[in-house]
């Protein structure tokens, strides 16, 4: 057995090629409808928002797609991400289990998000295009977009949730670093914005209305700028499946194969990029894996939201999928996991969840803190608060481990570090952090306006 | 030739033993003399301060010395670093040299710090001491220290200057995340404190300072607490040493040898351990390269500082050592590289400086946020204002070459990235910075009052 902390792979073994799940969904993920029509969307619907190249991907049956040589340049600047064996977690556990996490915030800005990001930006390049709308959060999106295109010179338009733009200045400085034009949302620029500004003048934002004003500045851009979206979308999943398939070679390198595989999920791409690639090896050689979808307790979009179609945004203006779902009205509660707050789910997530192929699990906002801590005393790195859901998880899973003595190997997705995010940790250290369980009534009531679709979609 | 971005080591090939320059020095770096009496300190007075094998370490004429196996399990969690060949940049900048960065912004706090840390909390462990004490400006030194007690079992007192921890949260946070115990300084916790209040009670604090209440702590400790410092002592140049062994091994990957190495100065110890096992290689293979150290115009210490004793601190507590200084007294302005802000510099640096081993350039504030900018939107990676100097210099060398048709090959060290300096890079988008030059007549006036030394050891 090897005594190795990291398993690193050579520039030349970056894959060449992403892993496309359509082909092996074993339920369909549902079609994408028009926000108005209620009807399957067509291409050219989609083309007003999406490169060309990204709209294919999303209907691509193919189950590998040429990672573009462009692309790939990009990536060597940080991938293949190290895989790495947590020994100091596990003597800290005293677990007989092994604890492996990619360690995907060695990218620039900290995260997994620009291995979609990059791809993005060069298509849109590539299409001619002068630059992307998008909406941040806490800003891990719009610093990756920001860095994606000011590599591929394009112009970055970064609607910030307002209450992130006024109290976490680092992401926006990261993103005006990269030349991108950052402004809170909602803004004066768009006429969603100004409507949400005249109904309430001190507003502070929400995800949905930053999206909603995104997809606005693209729509009316005379095609000059195209929207992005860091996550949900099918393409966006399949962009992060290189993490995976790095680490299944790394795992080959450990001479080792998890038993379970675990990430945080959001709108769900860093643990689908890392979990579809096993999931793959589960369908086609009968792997005995499990895998652990993490969300918070305050935005429990697997564990309690219907398996519906919804809206993709408030203002109703994206379009809808078939998803778990909060409601496209629902407002998070103040949780530090900026990441972890939307009220939908990525439709294959959430289909392989309603299947029973992966399982969700809800974590409250301290013990994953507590978790995020204990994980930095033993291996130095300061999680950010999204990945210490998928840490937390995988603790527990080490614990069960050594109360029943058996020696699983526990997988993890590191999707991101939280140096940006010490704020939380300021709270969390100074007791001022609560847990919040997002009530069943207000579930209840954020999910009673849905859009109406025709029988034959809901059942297909 | 390689077409690679990055090259890497294996865990098995980090380096057994760090490299001593001592035996190598073509002049001595001068005797370390006892504050009060200004003769050379004995062990015993030291051993007040320091670990027994650090001092040890201090007088060794060994060439390598043997890197303990517990330290080098804890360097595994993120070394050997990448050496990388920044090909962007390059690009950027047309030229024909060839630009490589060994990127220490990898360790979990961000700079090449914990490289000493780590040694420093073994020595401190091994011989039954309870904790260090120590000081930091910006944090750096801080955060990398709290992480190696944390990793063996220590406690850890920190002094911070208090106007960075009233401004500067992060690198607290990240302090207290592994344990440690953050004083803002000057402090109530010491009398030299005490009596820094009384005289001014809205004292902002100075790394003097600091270092004097540290000092104190340690030494009225009882034997409980020993003193670790982050820069400036030989030990401490000797446990940075890996980065630039680990960079020769990884230059004879890529087939190259560098013409110009560079690396920024404040007390001296990254550009140390960067360059001193090239300097070990161009004092016994007559290599021909050249050295520069880089520092800021408002801190010019090596360009304008006179070559003579002084003490380490403003209390006149810490022992005195030869040293290009700007006087004890020496109150930096309030430029954004905290970390460049000492008022003396390394007496091994200080020594080859004066031989002219080594060159040294000053560079102001503006030109190297412009530097670091343009880096960051070349390479990704958003440097550390400290770094940010030895970009610069990189850059400039560089240009020379395009002018020159030159195809030099030029090596910078990457001290550390500038996620937690975001601040700093708003001032400078913002247009609020300026650039200072730290004016003659200061510098007459703060090194009045150096110490008297005997006229033999002027003249040794």
């Amino acid at each position: 057995m090897s005594d190795k902390y990291k398993y690193m792979l050579d520039e030349k073994d970056l894959p060449k090629a992403w892993y496309n799940i359509n082909p092996d969904m074993p339920i369909s993920p549902g079609p994408v409808l028009h926000p108005v029509t209620k009807e399957p969307v067509s291409p050219e619907f989609l083309s007003v928002l999406f490169p060309m190249r990204f709209i294919q991907e999303a209907v691509s049956t193919e189950r590998w797609i040429e990672i573009p040589e462009p692309v790939r340049e990009v990536y060597k600047l940080w991938r293949p991400s190290p895989l790495i064996r947590a020994r100091r977690l596990e003597k800290a556990l005293d677990t007989p289990a092994h604890i492996y996490y990619k360690n995907e915030s060695v990218s620039p800005v900290g995260s997994h998000k620009p291995n979609t990001a990059v791809a993005q930006a060069f298509y849109a390049k590539d299409e001619g295009v002068t630059g992307y709308t998008t909406e941040t959060g806490a800003g891990q999106w719009g610093s990756a977009l920001a860095m994606a295109c000011n590599f591929f010179d394009l112009a970055c338009d970064v609607y910030m949730v307002r209450v992130s733009y006024q109290q976490k200045p680092y992401r926006r400085i990261v993103m005006q670093t990269f030349g991108a034009e950052v402004s809170p949302s909602p803004s004066e620029k768009t006429a969603f914005g100004r409507k949400v500004l005249t109904d309430n003048p001190d507003s502070l934002g929400s995800l949905g209305i930053a999206i909603s004003e995104a997809v606005e500045a693209a729509v009316t851009s005379n095609g000059k700028f195209k929207y992005s979206l860091g996550s949900v979308l099918g393409p966006v999943l399949m962009h992060q499946s290189v993490i995976g398939l790095e680490a299944l070679k790394q795992f080959e390198m450990a001479d080792e194969y998890p038993d379970i595989v675990i990430g945080c999920v959001g709108g769900g791409s860093n643990f689908a990029g890392f979990a579809f690639p096993f999931l793959h090896k589960k369908f086609t050689e009968g792997k005995a894996t499990r895998f652990i979808a993490v969300e918070p307790t305050a935005c429990p979009t697997l564990t309690k939201g219907p398996y519906t179609f919804d809206y993709g945004d408030t203002a109703k203006s994206a379009p809808i999928v078939k998803m778990h779902t909060l409601g496209h009205t629902f407002v998070p509660p103040g949780i530090h996991a900026g990441g972890l707050r939307y009220h939908g789910m990525a439709p294959h997530i959430s289909a392989l969840c309603h299947h029973g192929a992966i399982e969700a699990v809800a974590l409250n906002q301290l013990s994953t803190f507590k978790a995020a801590v204990l994980f930095a005393q033993a291996e130095g790195i300061i999680p950010a608060p999204e990945t210490a859901h998928a840490i937390k998880a995988a603790i527990d899973e080490a614990l069960k481990c050594k109360e029943e003595g058996t020696k699983k190997v526990i997988a993890f997705n590191f999707s991101g570090h939280g140096l940006l995010d010490l704020a939380a940790y300021d709270a969390y250290l100074q007791d001022e952090l609560v847990d919040y369980a997002y009530p069943d009534e207000l579930i209840q009531e954020t999910t009673k306006d849905l859009p109406q679709v025709s029988e034959a979609l809901m059942t297909e």
